[in-house]
């Protein structure tokens, strides 16, 4: 008996869309008002989905507490309140969302022994939302 | 042409997890506060994917009216405003989400003749859903 | 310059409406099915609503740190996956949302020397609101 | 790296569901109110999900911009404030959800090189949702 | 003690937003998109709310199963999936929101003999709502 | 015939919560990780409130394609994809919601001839919104 499991986190950064190899004109261009000089940001809604098998003695897939232990320690404290275009994990590249949910299941996907990160989902503001599954090579 | 139907119903109960096969500390342990002795509660969002083809006559894939019947008659009569620990189908289980999810579907499995239940998505909380899609046993 | 904030919480509960000084058809009649036996649940959304000058150092109206610490500890200490009907608040009266709303506003209203409580905000499914905002005895 | 990318938008229509190729009685039958005589409407939420490889110069899967354009043209420009019933894409046919979602995946399935439409999902009201995700003949 | 209570409803209905004493050039020019021809639709969210004492019997501000009654036969059985141009409460008049729920606040006020009809608030898209709390004519 | 119209906007933003007439210690004592150096960022849900007699010719209170171009040019050109600590109404003082909110208030108040701005709720994120309706300088 498999189940998934979504749990909901939230947290709140700010970025500017900028590609240092692009032309000023080019990132204008390509990011549109995401290129500002000073940057925005985003409450970004963060959604982390576990399978894996109900474990018969406590009827759950994953212990809630330790799902949330993981994911305050890899993603909350890491991003949470920061400027994702001076984190580390973004050095070289625009902080596009969909990257940042690449890097969140990077960070993710080998903490469950149990249970198994199907998939990702930020949602940037309520209008767009990024999902990744896995598969696939970060920079090609 | 094969659509799928998502339609949302919502319930309340209230339940305490606690499994009588574990000791009191274990069940502290594994349920946290929701193993607090006189139980707590939720208002269930509980939401139905059927899918099937388009029938050609009526533009439809499954007549809601049906449906409502059905999820009214198996689930919500069942479960609504009810305490969940005293329902017969958590006899000997806790009755957390992930079970409950998976009892919803096998309720609902067989009551469509021209449309598959795909999937049963259970809201605990707005934090907290679960899916379950068929393919295993409840108690393996 | 004075300025309302609302901050939202919320909090899993279960209740019985039911009231000791009524026939048990009475129950049933005022309470229909929220007075089956053993009770039901609900996620309670909570909105706090605290008005006050803005301080012109800081800019704001009431530190949210401060805000979180008493409301922890007034209200989901006390109401967070418990069963309302056993709680002492309720002795000898149903826990209906009024009363429970109630209940908030005067555990919380002189908690806070530079603001207000304007009002409470109880959400007990999406479909139902209660809001108190003092002036009134709870036992007329 | 394949990412999927969700974009909402909101559309307000009215339509009536009624089948000429059936009787007035059948049509009370099959559609219920929804076959009232001068019709109804909805505020339709559309969320289109393309997939696609994220391009490693810009970090994203699908200029917003284009994706923008290409709904308002196809999609918004055609139904938005717009009786269904008369539209030329449901002459003889009842304009159920159904339909309307398989429409605009057709409409908007060839329209990105570098993407592909998985799935539209079309909010018919907060408690009905349909999804289309190709496969299938419209007419069959 | 003054509690206020709100329950939420919903409707579908269709409308035009059209005046016929006004010329089409300016009924076009002040209605925009809302004046096209055959009219559009709205998921109508309707939310009633009504104060009153707390009954120390019931700790109940107005019994819901009459809030319900009400509201379905003098509100939902009028408008629910129908196309408001044609209902008489709007001839000769452009059946806008604001006027449409002033209508609905006539309807329900002196139904409650002990509550009061507080304020009428009528979400028409996740956009816009309008708020409606007695006191002025309707045609003045 | 008065009727309260409110038409909800969203904006992007980053910010930091910093007083640079308080030392480093006392900002980050007050603002908490608010403060992080390189700031953080919002979905900032803005919500503007008018009130007016309903014209009886138009049966609407205000022209929404006036008020949505004040709101475009006076609050989210300026406002929009901007770090908020840049922008000259900040100057000296730390860019709280509290403040936006009056700020968004003084920009909308004079220019609607017909209605009124009753009020400007401002929501920072799901968890925290803040309302301002007029009275009380701004620098007291």
């Amino acid at each position: 008996m498999k189940v998934h499991l979504t749990r909901r986190y939230s947290f709140s950064a700010s970025h500017r869309l900028h590609n240092e190899a692009l032309s000023a004109e080019e990132n204008r261009r390509v990011y549109g008002k995401c290129n500002n000089a000073y940057g925005h940001g985003h409450n970004y809604s963060l959604e982390v989905t576990l399978s894996g098998r109900v474990d018969p003695r406590t009827g759950m897939v994953c212990d809630l507490g330790l799902l949330d232990n993981v994911v305050s320690h890899e993603v909350l404290d890491r991003f949470d309140h920061e400027n994702l275009n001076l984190r580390p994990e973004f050095a070289g590249r625009a902080p596009t969302s969909e990257i940042l949910a690449k890097q969140i299941f990077e960070l993710l996907k080998e903490r469950f022994p149990a249970a198994q990160v199907e998939k990702i989902r930020l949602e940037e503001t309520s209008q767009n939302s990024f999902e990744y599954a896995g598969g696939g090579e970060i920079r090609p």
